[in-house]
């Protein structure tokens, strides 16, 4: 077999590098459960119909059959199964199937990998893993969740901060102060407003003026003023007064917009207090899905901003409904591999080593290796993670083999008939090499397990 | 949209199922890596015609299509990409991609789902967890990991007893033992024989006894003596002294058996002082896969043996070659979906709460929310999961809230002008109330997290 070459979209990493992404993934996890969301996982296949409710994802969407099945013309759907491209849809559908065993409000986080057969580029793959948080209610979801769980994730992302993530900013807007703006200006197409401004960044402001005329049936004057709403951002409880004053000047009124400005001013209020500097309101923030109809939510890596959005989502009314009960829910989801490619590829963070063993127990004669497996399981019953070396090679050789391991100390067994008290360690960084008793000695904590830094 | 109902071999855990699920993997992961295996993921896909290597697994392979691609006729297989069927072919690919970045003998563990399109039975899923530990050699690969790998999963399934695991029989064979015993005796075809005596438990010794005579070209003598080696099994050393008596007897003679007798002791020695019970010869073990070439390993949950073994493997000369370095290496794969469905499906375990949060604290009045985020800010900072009660009810709502959810304790803050002196704290089991402080308080360990244990 020829060396196998990577599939593109597909990103596999070393053991250093999977290091890394557990280290995230455990502190996602930790930062979840200190908040009460329960973990859930959820089959990674859909019946496809249930995929393609949204039409516009079915570009997406990859579709299994088995390989002894006649090949399915591609118009008959039924009963046919695809990947699930995010975890929200997967949720939805257990929400539902599984309503009569959840507590309402039910709190989740889920943490798996998704599947777009998307073109892959930098930072967007076929398969990557997402973590996200959401809480569902049956009927009614009060607001203060919407405040609520962009902090948790700020907290979460806050607390990767030691090992090298840049800060991030969580951009928020409302879609009621959105769509209460828009109409009371008097435009009613509220979705192409929205598509339109949705794409400020990539085509500028004069290209979006022209757009809004276009799509969205306004006039040149409208067309300003929505512009002029985009423009807004800040973080602090002035952006609602800007907004309030702007909607004044250009005849804006609407329940909507009043009730939205609320919001995200007590939005800001609360982020302001509970992480200072974090949170942004940005009026631009659109999202393109078209089921939030409360607070939205993008955020970028600091001086990374070209890799998009690394956790975004927002509020829904209906994640789902049986007819007699909505649902309605609030929810972020994380990007981790595109988080950890970007933390792996631009170097700004390692691992300590590359394998969990803190000691290597050195072998004298084979016929002496039940006295360092000996050793090695005195070890791992006090919490010390150790390997035994592979062959009673030259202790030259031994040490090098943990060298070339990243582990930091070798154990040498003395003879079986000194029981244990010849032994001896040796730090290879150091050379230090003492007296050790395998009952007792531990190496210093931060030798314990690999860790996860900040590259230099 | 209708109650949906679940699919046929898909499982999925309510959270106190995953709960159970999420300890099991923790537990595994530690082990492993206190035993010096580093993790790592493989994607979920592979070329097609990597998986079908060997044609025996054909049948199970899920093939992807992207839902826009013209659907392939079924012989054009080259690109296609299917589902992995388990964790052993990604990992002989990913070693052969990254040679030149491990360092060998290069232990691995691997804890990730596979897909398998067979039609569901109990235990038997579509979709399942296998975590996996390999160690594997660039070019040689000495014995002993072949008595070390088996001892660890002795190690990480007996931690499970803690929680309700049965006891676990792993179950030892050699392929040297039973080649050299077949060649001996006369027999050259021996995978012929091999996949005649792996029908032993199905069909019964005389209908074997015809197969070996019609499909492994044995006279009824030597079908007799296959069988009579079949029926040893033993967990100390007096196992090896009854095969090489039996061998005697009929005549077999041949370096391979003596090879794989003297191998077959050793382990049986060790596991008799590092794991006394746990593993036992058993001469009929056979294993279909043709490719172990030394130790082969099943294991089965005492009391639940027609489950099906829950962790099999062996030794394989050549999990990987590149043509000029051939890469020999032991393995063992738990199949952990098998396992929790039966856990919990029997009753055996139980979670003690099915959310992460110790405490609920209760909301006075929606003015005074952000007291109670005060409140839970405080907990969380000292590791205690919290979460605040969805709405300002009736403290007797807000207790039944909690009580629903499992979470033992509920918080009371004080008026805010009293600054955290006067807040109290119920458990709401016993029902005692007492003051407390949220800069100091704890619940008891046992109450921290959510524990897994043993179903009364």
């Amino acid at each position: 077999m020829a060396r196998p070459t990577p599939l593109s979209g597909f990103p596999e990493w070393l053991p250093e590098g999977r290091i890394v992404e557990q280290h995230v993934l455990d502190v996602l996890r930790s930062t979840f459960e200190l908040h009460g969301f329960a973990g859930i996982e959820t089959r990674a296949v859909e019946p496809l119909e249930q995929l393609l409710r949204k039409g516009e994802t079915s570009k997406e969407v990859y579709v299994l059959r088995r390989l002894q099945e006649e090949p399915d013309a591609a118009s008959d759907r039924s009963g046919q199964l695809g990947l699930h491209f995010d975890l929200t849809v997967p949720f939805a559908r257990y929400v539902l199937e599984n309503a009569g065993h959840l507590a309402f409000p039910f709190r989740r986080y889920q943490i798996q990998k998704v599947w777009r057969g998307e073109r892959p580029q930098d930072g967007r793959f076929r398969e990557f893993v997402q973590a996200d948080i959401d809480v569902v209610g049956a009927g009614t979801l009060p607001y203060h969740y919407e405040v609520e769980l962009p902090l948790v994730m700020a907290e979460a992302l806050g607390r990767l901060r030691e090992i090298g993530l840049p800060p991030v900013r969580i951009l928020v807007n409302n879609r009621k102060v959105a769509e209460g703006f828009y109409r009371g200006i008097g435009l009613s197409d509220v979705e192409a407003v929205l598509r339109s401004i949705d794409k400020l960044d990539k085509i500028g402001p004069d290209a979006v003026a022209d757009l809004l005329v276009a799509d969205a049936g306004a006039d040149v004057e409208q067309a300003r003023a929505c512009l002029r709403l985009a423009g807004i951002s800040g973080s602090d409880e002035d952006v609602v007064d800007r907004v309030r004053s702007l909607a004044v000047e250009v005849g804006a009124q609407h329940d909507l917009l009043d009730e939205g400005l609320t919001e995200l001013g007590q939005l800001v209020r609360a982020a302001q207090d509970r992480a200072p500097g974090v949170v942004v309101a940005d009026l631009k923030i659109a999202r393109g899905l078209d089921y939030y109809t409360g607070s939205v939510y993008e955020t970028v890596l600091v001086g990374h901003e070209q890799l998009g959005s690394i956790c975004s989502g927002g509020r829904y009314d209906t994640l789902a409904s049986d007819g007699a009960t909505s649902y309605p829910g609030v929810g972020l989801s994380i990007g981790v591999s595109r988080l950890v490619s970007r933390l792996l590829g631009a170097g700004l963070v390692r691992a300590t080593r590359s394998v969990p063993s803190a000691v290597l127990v050195a072998v004298s004669s084979e016929e002496d290796r039940s006295r360092s497996d000996a050793v090695a399981t005195a070890l791992r019953a006090r919490g010390i993670p150790v390997e035994v070396a592979p062959a009673a090679a030259k202790f030259g050789k031994q040490i090098r083999h943990a060298d070339r391991r990243g582990i930091p100390f070798v154990w040498f067994p003395g003879p079986a008939e000194a029981g244990g008290t010849a032994d001896e360690v040796k730090d290879i960084r150091s050379g230090e090499q003492v007296a050790a008793d395998a009952s007792t000695w531990s190496p210093p904590t931060e030798d314990l397990y690999p860790r996860v830094v900040a590259a230099d």
